[in-house]
């Protein structure tokens, strides 16, 4: 099973090509889409989708991952283990909350053009390396034949939290489908106390625990399926309604 | 087979989680996505997709539907066989267009944790509930085990078709991607008519049996494949031609 | 295995009533999407992704193709075997491309209504015609069987390159997710050349061999993944800084 992660978008050829290659080279393959709407070049994002989705797959599953802005530069291309799961894609930060995570990880550097196509371009590795690399795993090929091993890897500059006197202060760190604001205070920060606030742009914001439970309009708190306090509108944009941004700071208060 | 419709949008990793969750736990399953892009919140567009594709699908097919505003608060959520197919998804009228055009139709409301995600979280029952269910009937399992039986279900208020001494009153329930509009007027109502025309805005609309047959820019009506009466322009949208809104008053008059 | 190519976006039910048609009739039949949202009626970008993803896709591959503006008029439907893949869709260029480059091409008109839906719709061939046929070659259904053969399809009308004094008269063709401005200069026309540059809209562009190689802002011309020089600005969209458009003329020319 691969599966597929890119900032291609559903408008061009990219992806096609991608699935053909692998296809052509293991028709017994199986294609999951996971997103190809990554916003252009946004590797935060394919990295937090990523790291989002990929728990929940099966063991085994090899992920496919194509945000790559820097294709046709020197940087490298890696294929990873990490704990029971099979990773390609561009070491830019893009695997890196899934390496983060990881038990166990394996790391090679791309190097061996024997698991490649025949001609590489300059500007779409995703089909002439990473599409026949992914091929090549899933007809049961081993990390070793591809490259060296390495041991570092790029990481994401990601907004981190800060203990204060009052609390806490963290950000937004993604904006969904949905204008819900996805902040860096994982769930479990709200479970261990008893009475807190948060506040957004000198907004107090109420914990609770469905989107539904806000009043219509308000701005609510919900400790979220992704593992991080979420703020919401119920049946609305909050991203909209307080022109949220990436990195908008957000903090966390005990009331009493 | 499990086909997949929601309202995640293809850019964020709701619809892999749930891919995840399903391939996890019935790795045979064959997924086929039906669309993840019905408009935030929307049940009536939802369910009018839903009805239009569902009946295409081969028999025993299982279809998880995920448009849900009310996640997290006391809506139920079903499972369902309506004629040879199932369905899972939310207690909100997502289902009920298909509901009601079934010939035998059971259903049970989903209570059984046990074959649910061992973390339910308040926020996402798409992949929590829905995706495990919807993989336990791909795996062979049984709506009884799910819960228990109920009789009722939420309908959806769409808007009906008056008679009148000139005709019908009807209305526009969907606009679809090519600005096309389609109404209430089931395409069988123009075919046991001799001479008739459509009012819509003020304006007298042509019934012809192809969308090319209009001339360059005239809005005609056509007994469409979505099996009701569609207003559309030739190549152009009509949608933004007549800034159209869902639920516009439509007129069907004999013209003799 | 059938791939599919549409104008239909992923909004509305249009795609999934094929895949179930098509399942429905060919249960073991294994689906790939290759895109939906060409722009609605966009034959020449339905033509052009079409001819740069196939290519890619194994041998005996099925594309089921819709642009089809003229559904319900009197433009014929095609199934084609271009080399070793298989085709199907409307005669009105969208698969021409492909044609063009095939070695060898045997063409049939559909015409026996036998491997059609019972009911053909004026308005949706591609789930009433298209969907049932490709779903008959997965089968292993023969062309012969579908109609007659035909000789003759038609052409897209595609810009051409003129050759001058100072070097080739170009046009940019197509305009990608990045906003890449794809030109129908193939990429072997700059490995001949020493010493060339492109000019666009009166600026003097530099060919580079990767899209990164370009200084922030720069426009440059790079002989890119589909086979044609194309021009970029590096971690920007071309097309929206210099208000690209499709037929926009570019030159080539010696820089010596």
């Amino acid at each position: 099973m691969i599966a597929l992660l890119s900032d291609f978008g559903t408008t061009g050829w990219y992806v096609a090509c991608m699935k053909g290659v692998i296809l052509a080279r293991c028709p017994q393959a199986r294609l999951v889409d996971m997103t190809h709407e990554i916003p252009s070049y946004d590797v935060r994002a394919g990295a937090f989708a990523l790291a989002a989705a990929a728990p929940w797959f099966p063991n085994s599953t090899i992920f496919a991952c194509v945000v790559d802005p820097g294709v046709g530069t020197r940087r490298a291309l890696l294929a990873a283990q990490a704990d029971q799961r099979l990773f390609v894609g561009p070491d830019n930060g893009l695997l890196s909350l899934v390496f983060q995570r990881a038990k166990r990880l394996s790391l090679v550097q791309l190097t061996n053009r024997r698991y490649w196509q025949p001609q590489v371009s300059h500007t779409f590795h995703g089909r002439d390396i990473i599409a026949p690399v992914a091929a090549y795993l899933a007809a049961g090929g081993t990390l070793r034949q591809l490259g060296p091993v390495v041991k570092r890897y790029e990481r994401l500059a990601m907004p981190t939290i800060r203990h204060t006197a009052a609390g806490f202060i963290g950000a937004v760190v993604f904006i969904d489908e949905f204008g819900n604001l996805i902040t860096n205070f994982p769930s479990t920060l709200l479970e261990r106390r008893t009475a807190c606030r948060l506040w957004y742009k000198g907004h107090a914001v109420r914990v609770v625990s469905a989107y539904q439970e806000g009043r219509p309009g308000e701005l609510v708190a919900v400790p979220a399926s992704s593992g991080y306090v979420e703020l919401a509108v119920s049946m609305a944009s909050a991203a909209r309604r307080y022109h949220a941004r990436r990195d908008d700071r957000v903090e966390l208060r005990a009331t009493s």
